[in-house]
């Protein structure tokens, strides 16, 4: 059941033992979101813990660092920026069908918590999570306004991102005034690079190919560039928006090779092309600028049989 | 003689045939306060037109598209976004000593100007400039915000810097409340990449030298590269920040290479080492964190007298 602002305060005004859920591949969105809640529902004395299925990368620590742990039997389960079930990566199986509400900003969520506070105009769930806080009548303090700040910057590309709105500025000029470090905060997340990425993005950049006119930019990673720069898997995140910053480049694609020589896609494209509908040319999905798909097959055909795809789509 | 917004509204209230100057090397900031001032001052039916000594580069093209050219014998003359009058560039010897007011936020403003409005706490011209407007009682249509919002953006680095305040984003959401078009300007100005600058940044990174236990990174130009990837001096604005984004790196230094075998050399640190202090030692000069200067010598030459000076600041 849809629900708005204040009958989601309302709610989490009667709980106590609350878990708060994040969903797996954490981003600065789901943990900004999950801990700033953390902060404020401990605030009005109530049992919150929050999980995760993966490790929380080392970067976001300060929105955490001096936060109490509680030991408590969770009552109330709670998920932030968490569209599906199956992002819950594997506290999925545990926590099927039992959440009761979900925070999130992420037009496809499938509705499948009990409650659902949906705000899809957003740019990020921190900017519907500041809302409830204010709502719940709770003080924002500084590390509050760091972890909400955390998520708008990062789901935002830096406030770059068609996604962001007034409102979105607006939320980021409050939190700033509540003390938030943004200076401090989008370094740390847009300006270091560790040295193992910077030589990975070396050898992306060097693998670089044009096709159809250079509307069509390949970046392809072997497991040989991992081993070369100490680096996994994890590390190509960054990679796949380098493909679309080429000027007249319609569509970005960023093959990453797998141990076992199968390998997955990246798809970033601009209007002229659905990158979801490249993706799922090939069983996979996405949204309309950024999708990804995998192939049981090696790099070089999984190239032949994109760049066929894509010249249908470009016509 | 300093003034504030008010006074500064008022002199221009009184004012018609107005000529307004950019700084040399035109950016975001100096151009979009500059447009935005002309055509606000136009709408108050007063004759309003704009110089640059170099040419305005193509990407600002919406900026003035559909302006209105006048002609006229100027009476009055107000420089925007110049710090110093050496920066009108070859507009400097025309009007050296003639500006009427200045409208600045850099807080190394000369004084130069018979009236002074600066605004040192401002991230950009603009956010001065946009109070102006406000204060001139003109209605901010789209194309002011969609220039207003340019300089913001491009003079925080996509509102990234230390620089940006609440006040900042708060000008931004106005603007965009205005028509500002935020998501294609900062696709304009930070996503898109052309061909040769991506071929260039390749071999640019392809150079970088880390010294004193990787504490400082060096990036090297030559004049080959430009011969390489048909570019020029003018292309390498964005390669001095890459050197900096190394985890760990303290001094990030850019030398390019200038076509009689001389250099140049674009000096980046955080707060361990003043690249003011650094650039000074050669006769340079700048700000805490980004400054520059130039050498006599050829790059290796210059290179060594860099390290070793670099040795001392970071002990």
């Amino acid at each position: 059941m849809k629900i708005n602002v204040e009958k989601c305060a309302g709610i989490l005004e009667k709980q106590d033992n609350i878990l708060i859920l994040c969903h797996a591949h954490p981003d600065g969105d789901t943990l900004g979101s999950g801990f700033a809640l953390l902060r404020a529902l401990q605030k009005l004395g109530k049992h919150v813990k929050l999980a995760c299925s993966d490790e929380i990368p080392e970067k976001y620590k300060y929105l955490y660092d001096d936060i109490l742990i509680q030991d408590f039997e969770e009552d109330f389960i709670l998920a932030v920026d968490v569209a599906t079930e199956n992002l819950l990566g594997n506290l999925e199986e545990k926590y099927k069908g039992r959440v009761d509400l979900c925070i999130d900003h992420h037009g496809t969520n499938t509705n499948y918590a009990k409650k659902l506070l949906l705000n899809a105009d957003a740019a990020s769930a921190c900017e519907v999570v500041l809302k409830i806080i204010k709502a719940l009548g709770v003080d924002i303090d500084k590390k509050m306004a760091d972890c909400l700040y955390t998520g708008i910057t990062t789901d935002t590309g830096c406030f770059r991102y068609s996604n962001v709105t007034s409102n979105t500025y607006r939320c980021a000029a409050e939190l700033i005034d509540k003390g938030a470090d943004n200076g401090y905060i989008n370094r740390l997340m847009f300006e270091t690079k560790t040295k193992k990425f910077a030589a990975l993005e070396r050898l992306a950049t060097r693998s670089m190919q044009f096709f159809e006119n250079e509307r069509i930019c390949i970046i392809t990673i072997t497991t040989d560039m991992y081993k070369k720069t100490g680096t996994s898997e994890v590390d190509t995140e960054p990679l796949p928006s380098l493909t679309r910053q080429i000027e007249g480049v319609e569509i970005g694609l960023t093959i990453r090779e797998k141990e076992d020589r199968t390998c997955k896609c990246s798809i970033r494209t601009y209007e002229s092309v659905d990158a979801s509908k490249l993706a799922g040319a090939f069983g996979g999905g996405g949204h309309k600028q950024a999708a990804a798909c995998r192939f049981g097959c090696d790099v070089e055909t999984a190239k032949k049989l994109l760049i066929d795809k894509c010249k249908e789509l470009l016509k």
